[in-house]
C-alpha cells in the first residue's frame, strides 16, 4: 500500500462516517513556527451541520496551548501502515523533537488553517475552535470542521481504535442493516 | 453463545477498555414508571477517576427527557449478536413501543441507578448526570460511571461501530504495541 493515499475534496457534514467509528486520530498543529502531532482517541461527533467534532486535549500535552492560542487544528486518520507512528507520536513530546522528522511524516500546507495536514493519513480534517467553555473544566475542544480530504479508496480503511495497555482493535469487516432504516434516520 | 453473558463487576476507571473504540452503544433510562433504549454513536471518555463519559443524546429523543428529569442512564454495550435490536431499537420511538419487549432484551435491576440494565449486553455501565453545562447548546450530557458489569469473556468482543448510511463497521483483530510505550502511558 502506497504510504501517501490520494486525497479528494470530502463534504465537511459527512464527517462522521470516519469519526463516529471512534479511530485513534493525529491532531496536528501550529504556533510561531512551531508544528506537531499528537496521538488521541478521546474524540465524539456533536453536529452534522455546522460539522462539529470534541476533542478531549489533555493539558499536559505540548500540543494543548499550540492549539489553544492558534485556535485551529488538522485531525487526521491514521491506518495500520501507521501504526508504529502512532504509538511512538504518543510515547514522546513536541517539546523535544519535530514529529514530523522524527516519525517520516509529510507536512502538507492547509487551505483553511495554518496547521499542517499529515499526507500520509487516509483522511485530514481541518478544523477551528468552534467553543471553549469546556476547556478549563474538562480539556474538552468543540471544533468546526472546515474543509475534509479524504481517500476514496479503500472504502473501509483499516483504522486503529485504542482499548488502553498498548492494544488497539483494528477495524474489521463492514456489515449493512441499510434496509432496515427509516429513510429518515439515513 | 449465549444471548446473556455472565457479567462481573468491573473497576470504573477503566471503561475507556470498552468506550475508547468507539461503539455503538444501547443508552437505557427510566421515569416516572417508564423505561426506554435508546441508539448512541456518539460519546467519548473524559476522564478516568472520576470515570466521565460525554454522550450527544439529541433533544428530539424520547430519552432525552427522561434522562435529563432523572439525571441517570445506562450505557451498554452490544455486540453483533445483538446488530438487528441495535437497529431497530434506532429506529423506532419509545413514545410509541416499549423497546425491551418488542426487542426481546431484558431489563435488569442495577446497583446504583434506577434505570435498568440492558442483560443481553457484553457490558453495562451505570451512570449518573455529572455535568449539563453543554445539554442545552449541544445536548451534551457528561455522566460518571458509578458501577461497570462487563463480561470477561470473548476478552475482545465483536462490537459494532456506525459509519452512517446504514453501515457498521465490526471491531476486527486486536494487536499489541505494548512494548513500545512509556510505562506512564500505559
Amino acid at each position: 500500500m502506497s504510504r501517501a493515499p490520494r486525497r479528494q475534496d470530502f463534504p465537511v457534514a459527512q464527517v462522521r462516517r470516519y469519526l463516529e467509528p471512534g479511530p485513534i486520530v493525529l491532531v496536528s498543529s501550529a504556533w510561531q513556527g512551531q508544528r506537531n502531532i499528537m496521538t488521541v482517541g478521546w474524540h465524539l461527533v456533536m453536529e452534522f451541520s455546522p460539522s462539529l467534532v470534541g476533542c478531549v486535549i489533555s493539558s499536559a500535552n505540548h500540543s494543548f496551548e499550540m492549539i489553544r492560542r492558534s485556535r485551529e487544528c488538522v485531525i487526521n486518520l491514521p491506518t495500520t501502515v501507521l501504526t508504529d507512528q502512532v504509538v511512538g507520536i504518543g510515547n514522546c513530546s513536541g517539546a523535544e523533537v519535530d514529529k514530523f522528522e522524527s516519525f517520516g511524516l509529510t507536512a502538507q500546507t492547509a487551505h483553511q488553517v495554518q496547521a499542517p495536514l499529515i499526507r500520509e493519513c487516509h483522511a485530514s480534517f481541518e478544523c477551528r475552535l468552534h467553543d471553549d467553555a469546556l476547556v478549563k473544566r474538562y480539556n474538552l475542544f468543540v471544533f468546526e470542521v472546515v474543509k475534509a480530504h479524504v481517500a476514496p479508496s479503500p472504502k473501509h480503511p483499516r483504522t486503529l481504535h485504542y482499548t488502553g495497555d498498548g492494544v488497539f482493535m483494528v477495524a474489521g469487516q463492514a456489515i449493512s442493516r441499510r434496509s432496515m432504516f427509516r429513510p429518515g434516520m439515513l
